[in-house]
């Protein structure tokens, strides 16, 4: 499938899950043209506030290849990418993110995204979401141990 | 349970995680001082990049309490939270975040959160991950269709 085909069919997806009560976002996930995974916003139907389209995509690709490393894979989002959702992308490490609505449609249909944009790039005392950095002797623990590990699987 | 508690608890969580293979994270969401769900670092056990410990936490959370609105509880997380899962606390509502190492000590252990960081505060065409707007002549029907719907389930 072309580019223009798999995009298509990620907005397909997206209206046709408001059509059945979810959020009006669709994402595919694709590797050399061929669909490897497809996910709708699940949010309000899961109770999972993490269950965007694009997370959704991701999860059921690794499922679907047995990875948690999409790096031969190219995301198809509807809208652009939450934070949240661009992180996964990141963190998946798909290759090339397409998208067709952006984060200004979405902020038009009452959606965060822009907010979250915002507040993320600014310092913890200047966000909505009080946030306290506590200092404890134990919290260089896990990453000592993690450090000293020598058959761990790195991520 | 006093804060400190809470903590040490999601550091706790995160020290064991590494004993038993997993990454050195760890995440304790209560109300009211007392722990709703508690999340470790799952990336490589389930292939799924998308389940950190604050993002698993949430999940458990949302399903114990059988919703997607955790406004009335807060987060203890054993490191500052990825943008990825700093997303999700926004989209959870989460009222409250409470960290112990940072995204640097993060950076240390060879963990991406400080580059995903820098990199979500830039433009699309800055970078690393290529991007492309396609704009299409369906990109606005989903967001239509939503905002035309009078039975839909904001969140």
């Amino acid at each position: 499938m072309k580019k223009e085909e798999l995009m298509r069919r990620a907005i397909a997806l997206a209206v046709e899950n408001v059509r059945q009560g979810g959020g009006p976002f669709g994402a595919v996930i694709a590797r050399n043209g061929e669909i490897i995974a497809e996910g709708v916003n699940r949010v309000t139907a899961h109770n999972d506030p993490t269950a965007h389209a694009e997370v959704q995509a991701i999860r059921a690709a690794c499922e679907k290849l047995s990875t948690f490393d999409l790096s031969d894979c190219e995301i198809y989002a509807s809208c652009e990418p939450c934070p949240m959702c661009l992180g996964a992308i990141y963190w998946a490490r798909l290759h090339h993110l397409f998208f067709a609505a952006t984060q200004h449609d979405a902020a038009e249909a009452n959606f965060d995204d822009a907010f979250i944009y915002r507040e993320i790039a600014l310092p913890h005392s200047f966000r909505h979401l009080p946030t306290e950095h506590m200092t404890t002797a134990e919290a260089g623990e896990p990453f000592r141990l993690w450090n000293a590990k020598t058959d761990k699987v790195a991520y």
